[in-house]
């Protein structure tokens, strides 16, 4: 009776728990946020901020757990009482002892895990976020500021590397990894003593996809500092973005084809996975690329960039708009906050207010750091707090050598096949570079904490933590090390690079159609004319750049050029 | 059987929905913004933007309640099941027709509206947020921007009136429409046929603290365009923002009276009331200024300004920190973020680098634009979303009477006993200006959204609704002709009065000691005397400003001072 009166809370009680909680997670940041600078100050450099955010996640994870009771594990009941309704009610009184205790519907299914009877919440201590939340709230403004901070012209003259790297490398990623983690999985059911647990062909595949995104954050964050070489740079950067885009898609077709229910894998649900996969991405792309034009559009045919504040909340609200309406429909978020915010950069950002660039800038900036911490500290916290771990040493062995063997499988035979084609081959160190720097982060900690229901869930979610922890401490820590010793350039002062090859691009540009050899035949055909079609049309049409449309459009269209043209523009 | 599968949602499902939700609101919001943009682009004052929210409001109100079945109102079932456990389980399975529902255990107390058996949820088609929403997140930014905007000097000035109108001017106020209200509702309950419902005294009171409190929001966006009389101003602004602290604590107050189940008011549950009250305002206001000392302190003492993202990052966090702190041990947030802000701008703002002190404005004048817009618009849509409107003629126009009776006895008679001390006396056309600018807006809304629980609950909720709507578009749609009509002074620039008044301030400090009759006498012992604290003290301790707190310390106190001086202050 005693237990039941504790449980019990009044709203007000509630609210206060929430306030202290959520308390707690910003003295967490802070503390986080403290102590980057001190290393900042000091440039000590042996441990990246985001492998502190999680040390300091560590420790409070176990204050959390040994400093409150747990006793309150949720416990399960059956009533099974006969009704005279025909619509089932959304509320219920269950009496218990003589008294009386309300229940609410859940209307959608929670997960039960089978293992225990228990329902698998993130931890038993209400100290819950909702994983949602950082999937809604959490990422689009780490993947919009990556987007929108995007080194354009090394990007796409990078882009078929980027692409291949992206797409064909994290399929082959999460395949490697699956059909290693399928050996592990079949040597660990040796051991296994309890029936209901499995784990088939389809759920290493799963694993595979959650643990084949690597993460844009720490290393890029270092690289930056160091100024690194700009090939390299874009190469990693384009191929982290892009890869967990590429995951997320993979990961949800799998649970698409998980939940229809059939546990081989045929050739028929490959093609309509692969089909779903290309329709989710184009359509995302599509949403984010509709959002940018529209604001795009907006900002230059009326005068709200009179009104910095007007402007500025328009542009935040329009980007965060492409993702939810991506999410609404049934396509991928991420993939559109991404495309909008390149897209953003490219012609929106033209059209801002001087202001406005300023404090769209430092906006997202702010978000994207605050968000990055505390995704990253709550890593840490969830290591104690989560309370049903399931770590099993043949599956972390397996995970470790699967994820390096399936790092390896894809960057060197990839880079041998690009290489065929490269004018400026990808060198052997920068290769060696980039095996190394496939740290795991918020992506796969997102993807894997989504579905926690089953035995194996838990066990993937276990190890995707001890693997995004060795990756970020180790990996990450030994980034400045390791360009050391690969003997890779660093100190490049971008915008002495990016002016001398505007030069040379304009230079080619004007000479292309007398033929002389391009410089840059790295993907030079599609960058090539990508760059025309986007300089004569959608340049003029979405900004206030030249030439002017009635130039380049034929002369039928010049009421329609005249009248997108901007003033500015002749 | 049909009904229950509709109910059944997946997780999936459910994500969808909420994000096509959230997205019709960000909808709404942009559709705001960009028509705010073309009445301020076209120079159209008859409507304020804040009512603009309102009517787009309503307008997605309309069609979200005509657009969608509302049929599924929430059902109550009753089942009297014993068990032999002695422990209430979380979750229960219950059968109805031969099928299993899961139901989880409500751990806070839902209110239960004894009218119609149904919980009173805000509306019926899944378009909810949490009242805790509007306290916890959006009216955080709004009060804290109103702090770190404030005028200091004009505040401090007229320091005295502002704590007349603000403390005894509310709870007057409260006094008044309680009383008022108690003889309207003696009228009503002639013609009530309903036996449950009741509505006390206490009842009367507290919808009486619920719409006491002014908005700072629509005149005083109109006062800034304007540039109307500093004075005016600084007293409208400074009762209205400090007026919500006061309506806040004295809900509570009245609420957690009400909850000790005694339904007479007798004077020693008014005295503990009091002191509940005091205590509650020191204890916020003492954490809201730690927050801010220690903001200060970290960036006086440290070199975080070389990196302005962590130095936002931290700024903002700790300002936030205040308020949950607050909520967490019981006090409110809201005066706490308040003070905050206040002492945020006047000390911690000048140890910030100079791209912070852009960055902060910029954030929070962002934050709380679309905080303000949001409310404004949410209003809207909860008049026709909401589902237990109680609207009653007798109710409704006793209120109206009430808040106007009780705003004259505000501002008249406080005006007229403050003018016996005043140098400078509030004329006759300010009082009246006063007495027009009652504006009611988000807190008195959000202080009726936070309990819907019982029939006069529900009543109290829907006529705050329909007062701010009133006091929004016609007293605020009405200020600049209320200006013109009144003669008062508009065009005033701000930095001129600032300039000249500080010269004179400065002026009689030095000649205080001699004895000379200070210039402004309003409130002025008070004010000198804080004033030359602050400026030997606190601002050289704080910040980076001096004296030396050597020149203003004894000498025996010169190894702190020097300690806590900072080397720019000599």
């Amino acid at each position: 009776s005693q237990n039941i009166e504790k449980v019990m809370t009044t709203p007000e009680e509630k609210h206060r728990t929430d306030s202290a909680n959520l308390l707690l997670f910003i003295a967490l940041l802070m503390l986080t946020i403290f102590t980057i600078w001190i290393f900042k100050h000091k440039r000590m450099r042996f441990i990246h901020e985001t492998g502190l955010a999680i040390v300091y996640g560590l420790i409070i994870g176990v204050i959390i757990k040994y400093s409150t009771v747990s006793g309150n594990a949720p416990q399960m009941g059956n009533v099974t009482c006969k009704q005279n309704t025909s619509v089932v009610p959304s509320y219920v009184y269950v009496n218990y002892n003589n008294s009386n205790y309300l229940f609410t519907r859940q209307l959608s299914d929670l997960c039960l895990n089978p293992h225990d009877g228990h329902i698998a919440l993130i931890n038993s201590n209400n100290m819950t976020f909702d994983p949602e939340l950082f999937f809604n709230i959490l990422l689009p403004p780490i993947i919009f500021h990556a987007g929108y901070s995007l080194k354009k012209r090394h990007f796409f003259r990078n882009i078929g590397s980027i692409l291949t790297f992206a797409f064909i490398g994290t399929v082959l990623s999460a395949l490697v990894v699956g059909s290693i983690m399928f050996g592990f999985v079949s040597w660990m059911m040796v051991y296994n003593t309890d029936p209901t647990f499995t784990f088939g062909f389809v759920d290493c595949l799963l694993f595979g996809a959650i643990v084949s995104a690597t993460d844009p954050v720490t290393v890029l964050a270092v690289f930056k500092e160091l100024k690194v070489d700009v090939n390299l740079d874009a190469l990693l950067f384009g191929e982290s973005v892009l890869n967990d885009a590429v995951a997320i898609v993979l990961v949800s077709s799998i649970q698409k084809y998980q939940s229809a229910r059939s546990s081989v894998f045929d050739s028929g649900a490959f093609f309509s996975a692969l089909g779903s996969f290309i329709g989710v991405f184009l359509g995302s792309f599509a949403i984010g690329a509709l959002a940018a034009v529209i604001t795009a559009c907006m900002f230059k045919f009326t005068k709200i960039c009179h009104y910095p504040v007007l402007e500025t909340s328009i542009f935040f609200l329009m980007s965060w708009s492409s993702f939810l309406l991506a999410e609404a429909v049934g396509f991928t978020g991420i993939v559109s906050v991404l495309f909008c915010g390149v897209l953003q950069a490219h012609y929106t950002y033209n059209n801002l207010s001087t202001e406005s660039k300023a404090r769209t800038k430092e906006l997202f900036e702010l978000l994207n750091f605050l968000a990055e911490n505390f995704i990253f500290g709550y890593m840490g916290v969830a290591m104690f707090t989560f309370s049903h771990h399931h770590f099993n040493a043949i599956f972390i062995f397996g995970a470790f050598v699967a994820v390096l063997v399936s790092r390896a499988c894809n960057i060197y035979p990839l880079s041998f096949l690009l290489n065929l084609g490269r004018k400026r081959k990808i060198s052997r160190n920068i290769q060696h570079m980039m095996m190394f720097a496939g740290l795991r982060g918020a992506i796969a900690f997102t993807l894997a904490i989504r579905n926690t229901c089953t035995t194996g869930k838990q066990m993937m979610f276990s190890t995707t933590l001890l693997i995004v922890f060795f990756t970020v401490w180790v990996l990450g820590g030994g980034t400045t090390q390791m360009l050391t010793w690969l003997n890779i350039k660093v100190g490049v002062d971008e915008d002495d690079v990016a002016a001398v090859e505007a030069l040379d691009l304009d230079h080619q540009n004007t000479e292309t159609d007398s033929g002389p050899q391009p410089k840059y035949a790295d993907s030079a055909w599609m960058f090539k004319n990508w760059y025309k079609f986007d300089k004569n049309y959608l340049k003029p049409i979405l900004t206030h750049a030249g030439p002017p449309l009635s130039a380049s459009l034929p002369s039928c269209c010049a009421p329609v050029a005249n009248c997108l043209t901007s003033p500015r523009a002749y």
